[in-house]
């Protein structure tokens, strides 16, 4: 019921998503009376789904914490992350309020044992292909601790995305020397350096300007810079998207190079299409759930889709799971103080 | 003498400067055996020119207070910034370490009144033109009252650039609704909502994508996150760039295309130089800084002096002065627990 536009988008990516990967099964959660006009539209995708009918919606703007006490146990945001609780989906995909999804999946799913926290990781597009970064806007401020957990979560997703064996993992920071930074990231940097964890390669600090260029598979850092330089990034592709359509038009001599190069603008398009990496893995939790764009069209959609298909196929979750616990088995061998809470 | 380049490329970019500023007079600090030769090549910089000789320079990878320890009093660094102190000079421009500058900057010209720490600000290129952003990475973290600080310098700052009465200062935050973000985000909001200062608009939160829209004159945020957002919005221009280049090269009607379309190529990418913005400005000193970057060529040291050029010429430093007491003003008037400690 979630996202700026409500059940017809949702009904609509699912469609394009079922096309590429036939064998999904889709339990559609929400308000009947305005998913089943959507669905009978689209005779696969209603072959391959169950509705399951509730009245009630997390509204966008609503506070996380009115959402949850509003709306537990009844709305299709509830019933949705409810089903992976109980076994009876894989994965939960949803464009609602994102505030609200969290606190609603950390409260019904529970964080993972020596997780605190959850995290949202975005799948970022560089000159090399893609990376993994997080936390992407799921909590402020980050202790070490938290750090190396957000590094240990990433490395998972990041084996299961890109199939390598052990991720180079970089803490974003303000400068590559060892000298500057503030105290969390550099604790946790002498802690991955030092602990040399067997599922990932800790690669050292990196800047901003690095996550474009695909540095490392995962990048380090807490929720509140994470967000901010995925918007950051985002708003500078659409500036100079617009720079090339201002540049592309202003002469005859332009228009008639954009007419020749319009393939190649084509697929430049594509491939800085927002929409071709749209979804937040949210990790940490006992189940997986996907954040899809509350502006997402159909295309946006599909691709979280996509996105929660590969998490539920390659078992991120158990993936996770073995991450932290050879994580856990390093810091009994060790005296370490990472994952306190939890000996 | 500092810069990946050393003093050549600073004496190259003076002289470019100086075509565009015929007033400029330079003082030109550093081992003359090394300025001598590189000023020959350029004789009517050489006229309006004085070399004020020294053996000793800061290095480029020397930590901060090494630097203040070791070269207080007799590095270029430092007799650049004593010349602004003792009136000698208007404005000292260095493409030196970043951290070393900050540091002599800090204990020759002392903060101003009223200021506990300087910060960076950087011009950032949007659609609508440019606007102020900072701190761009002098201090990690700020609370409230150095966070309404860097609005009311900013403020400043983009009057004298901008050319604008009461420049719209934005919060930069997670969210723009009121309930997100961090604490000292939103108690610097509402102080600077409910104080309605002289000098300034304020806009409320802006997140990372309003950052290249040009939202407002200038963007507020904290050194750490302001220094990531400005290195992913360079990486992310570059990687647009490597994208752009590939694609025009890849057949041969894209080929075609982009010799037709030359021109507007040409005038994008110079749109996109970042040569052309370059120059960090220093605020909240007794004098007025800038920092070039390490890596800029002729182009981007006359971009830096250009902008401490209009620095003084408009008189930046009074300017700021009058702002913050204003603001201090205001804070005798109502018991509003800013600027705290200089009542």
């Amino acid at each position: 019921m979630g996202g700026d536009h409500g059940p017809a988008m949702l009904v609509a990516g699912a469609s394009v998503a079922l096309v590429r990967h036939p064998d999904i099964k889709f339990v559609l959660v929400g308000d009947e009376r305005r998913i089943a006009p959507v669905l009978a539209a689209h005779p696969k995708l209603a072959e391959a789904s169950s509705v399951r009918h509730t009245e009630v919606a997390v509204r966008m703007d609503e506070r996380p914490s009115q959402a949850l006490r509003r709306t537990r146990r009844d709305s299709s945001m509830w019933l949705a992350l409810d089903a992976v609780k109980r076994d009876e989906a894989d994965v939960a995909v949803s464009a609602g309020n994102t505030g609200a999804l969290m606190a609603m999946a950390t409260f019904c799913l529970r964080t993972m044992a020596d997780i605190d926290r959850p995290a949202i990781a975005a799948l970022w597009p560089t000159v090399r292909g893609e990376s993994v970064v997080l936390d992407v806007g799921a909590s402020i401020g980050a202790d070490e601790r938290h750090l190396v957990a957000l590094a240990v979560m990433g490395a998972a997703l990041a084996r299961v995305v890109f199939d390598v064996e052990r991720p180079r993992v970089g803490l974003l920071n303000v400068g590559t020397e060892e000298i500057k930074g503030i105290e969390q990231v550099k604790a946790a940097g002498k802690f991955l350096r030092e602990a040399d964890l067997p599922g990932l390669h800790y690669h050292g600090f990196v800047e901003g300007d690095d996550l474009g260029q695909g540095v490392c598979d995962v990048v380090v850092t807490e929720g509140f810079t994470g967000n901010i330089a995925l918007k950051t990034a985002e708003g500078t592709a659409r500036q100079i998207a617009a720079y090339l359509r201002s540049a592309m038009s202003r002469t005859l001599m332009a228009r008639i190079g954009y007419l020749f190069a319009r393939g190649a603008f084509d697929a430049l398009r594509e491939k800085m299409d927002p929409r071709r990496v749209n979804g937040g893995v949210f990790l940490g939790l006992d189940g997986v759930v996907i954040k899809s764009h509350g502006g997402a069209d159909a295309v946006g959609v599909a691709s979280a889709i996509d996105l929660a298909y590969d998490m539920a196929h390659f078992d991120l979750h158990a993936k996770i799971r073995d991450s932290l616990d050879h994580t856990l088995l390093l810091r009994r061998a060790r005296p370490i103080p990472l994952v306190a809470g939890a000996a």
